[in-house]
């Protein structure tokens, strides 16, 4: 049934087709697909031509591969190449013409050089608004846009082993997001606690036995209550783990080759939601003081839940891998002597005698940049990788690898902000050649050299900040100066 | 062969008896169990004469349960019933006018009225002396005192369900981690970064042959250096697991009965290693300033590691439980109704339609103090509880619960300490009632009062303390002025 459902909503989000006849999914049979919610996007940059440059001819697989850059940049078919160049690795930023990205949101990229042929990683920003599905009192209302939420939402996709997971999350999981909070707009917007038990559909509760709407009035004692905030939170959890599923259902078509960490701030209602799942980075500079948005999800970072997986479920193991640590490769002319491990319990390291299955290769293993999960990624959090096998293997990664991101929740309105305070969102390319610390030195020093009412003081500092430092995207996102603005940005 | 040789050391650090032949484990035979490490320890306070009280007869069961207090508490047979008066409620510490405990070690404890018979928490303080069983060279060496470590040992045990457990951890913990720190000896003591690997005993590697000991200066560029830190982390960590394979081994036996938080703290070489597996608490007071040294471990902070394993390993929920979490019980009429939940992948909350297997109960259910694991247990970590199952039911519990610790390390050299700066341990009934600003202002209100030369100052700031807020069992350790002093304490 959650799979029927997930594929319907899958099918729903997706960019083209209308939604299947779906006769036992009332919920979302509601949804109106027929008039969508956001507004109808610019087409994105085309692919570029394969084969147009001078490095080596491209192979079938990667002649079909879609190459465009996040539609916000406006690049020309000339502006295109020029960021598929590898040679000259031109910095692109969104003009600063045209019209501006909500919240003076700054852009720069620039492609990997030598990594991948085209540059996998993608970035978006939108407004969306979401119309609400149901009447929590379970009569069923007029849809009416002023009854509806909007949300400011950012995102970096960071791919590897191909471009597609990255852009097609960036095209389409800010709608998985919205179709999680379709069912909540009412509750959101409604000052009591959520009610814990809903009707099970909006013509059903016409029955209107009041008892059905269970709330916290409950007789039970041992409630608990939840709050507004942990509903979004749970949203935008679902909302990954329903476009991942999309990635599976689709991965069978070039566009979803690969997978992507993902990095998407969403602002609703007053709060910033920012959701990691991989190893981008985001932080928010406060009046100089830096505040952790988000932690990097690593092989090293999770390497307890990887191991205690592996140890539930050897079988994923394949017998070719040990979900012991080891801090080096054993050889086998040292069986039976002392090394040191470490098992999925421990945080410290202790000496076992080396046995004949400690000779395989350790599920997790290096350090730092280095660190592989069964000696192939890097990562272990993000979108897509179905199809991601072990090096010379058939063994499948994915059952290691979590779509769920880490959410944590920053109230814009505790806090007074000045005007240079920004929001800086980075894909490991940037974290890997600077600091906190550094990227809030520079922006500081870039934007106090402007006017404060310099319309193009963010595009411009972000620009700097890349060129100095070439990665592959960053988002800067200024968030107002205080937090009685940002409702109107 | 782990289990073999876990019953192995198991056997030789219980309090009894000679290690039995062992011909296949030759690393555990050099143990100097007939010259024990540890001083002989003053016996015990005797057990309570069961039904000596005016309270319901005793079951035979209950009258085989050993009753007995910290040796260092010296209580005679009258404070003894004394200790056991769940209407008095006597305040116990140690004599003043007896040998002081080292580190001017206060304690003071108060049985938990009307909650178990007798007081099932334990403590326990001690010099630990650990004698090298081998030589990282693999050639054996000469016992010698002098070569050997010394750490000093706190232990709190809140015992749950039968004081058997507790007063084993209480009597054995420390011996365990002796155990496993024997074959670190020569390593902690040498400043060079530990061998990886070491030669499988101490007589075979006398075939000499270099290259068995593989240093750090192997030729794999990808090894990870590991901490002499992280070695003591690691045998206070496998020191649980030994310690809890013994309770399993034993528990057949009255003495076993139940289980415990354990919350102890090793001094070693300069280091503090807190190491909590329960929801008692540690904190450090320095100069005012408070440093938690463990955290909790309860149903709901471990909500998502019980989840996984209930969604990973389904046959442990016996079809009674379910791994999902609602904020209540549902009820059977609400079936098709859309209730508010969260999987183990989710900090955040969303609705599903609820189908029948969500009537089960839940596996993490209740908050706060009423928190609950299957509905019957209130913590997560800790040792024993082998025969634990769920209420009218055979289902065991304990694979759900964890017997490793987190362990905190705070290096006494990198700070600069006052005359009244401390280490409080106490079980979850001191912190129920109180916080750790309101224990660090009454330590300081009360050192304050004293000389700073007053023997007695910490002996009584503990009793006072305990006076006011009664509690299961509470440790003050005073780590002396400066951590010049430390060593010599």
């Amino acid at each position: 049934m959650l799979n029927r459902v997930r594929s319907a909503v899958a099918h729903l989000v997706s960019s083209g087709g209308a939604p299947p006849p779906r006769p036992k999914s009332p919920d979302l049979s509601n949804a109106p697909s027929a008039q969508p919610a956001v507004p109808p996007e610019a087409p994105r940059s085309p692919p570029a031509r394969a084969g147009s440059g001078s490095s080596a001819p491209a192979k079938t697989v990667e002649a079909r591969a879609s190459f465009s850059r996040p539609t916000f940049l406006q690049l020309s078919p000339g502006g295109l190449r020029r960021a598929d160049d590898h040679a000259g690795r031109a910095v692109q930023s969104p003009p600063d013409t045209g019209r501006r990205l909500p919240w003076s949101t700054g852009y720069a990229e620039v492609i990997n050089a030598g990594k991948s042929r085209h540059n996998e990683d993608q970035a978006c920003c939108e407004v969306v608004y979401v119309e609400g599905r149901r009447s929590v009192s379970g009569v069923p209302r007029e849809p009416s846009r002023g009854q509806g939420l909007c949300f400011y939402y950012w995102g970096l996709f960071d791919g590897h082993a191909g471009g597609g997971a990255a852009e097609m999350a960036s095209r389409l999981l800010h709608r998985h997001i919205r179709e999680q909070l379709k069912d909540l707009v009412e509750i959101l917007q409604d000052p009591s606690p959520p009610p814990l038990c809903l009707p099970s559909t909006p013509g059903a509760a016409g029955s209107s036995d009041p008892s059905h709407l269970v709330g916290p009035q409950s007789c039970w004692s041992s409630q608990k209550e939840v709050t507004h905030e942990s509903l979004v939170v749970g949203a935008i959890e679902n909302a990954f783990q329903f476009m991942d599923e999309q990635m599976a259902q689709e991965r069978r078509g070039h566009q979803v080759e690969g997978g992507c960490c993902a990095l998407v701030v969403v602002y609703l209602l007053g709060k910033v939601y920012v959701a990691n799942a991989g190893d981008s980075r985001a932080i928010i500079v406060r009046n100089g003081e830096i505040i952790p948005m988000s932690r990097e999800f690593t092989p090293e970072t999770e390497r307890q839940r990887l191991q205690l997986l592996g140890f539930l479920k050897p079988e994923l193991l394949g017998g070719e891998f040990t979900h012991l640590e080891f801090p080096r490769r054993i050889q086998p002319k040292e069986l039976g002597q002392r090394m040191l491990y470490r098992d999925q319990n421990m945080t410290g390291w202790a000496y076992k005698k080396i046995e004949l299955e400690d000779l395989r290769f350790p599920l997790v293993c290096g350090e730092g940049k280095k660190a592989r999960v069964m000696a192939t990624i890097g990562v272990t959090r993000g979108l897509g990788d179905h199809n991601l096998k072990v090096c010379s293997s058939t063994l499948p990664i994915k059952p290691f690898l979590s779509c769920f991101p880490e959410v944590r929740v920053y109230d814009l309105t505790q806090y007074e902000h000045c005007p240079d305070d920004v929001l800086v969102l980075g894909t490991d390319g940037l974290w890997d050649v600077t600091s906190d610390c550094e990227v809030a030195a520079t922006v500081d020093r870039v934007l106090s050299a402007y006017e404060p009412n310099d319309p193009s003081r963010h595009f411009n500092s972000t620009y700097v900040r890349i060129h100095h430092f070439p990665t592959n995207a960053c988002l800067l996102v200024h968030h107002a100066s205080g937090h009685q603005l940002i409702g109107s940005s």
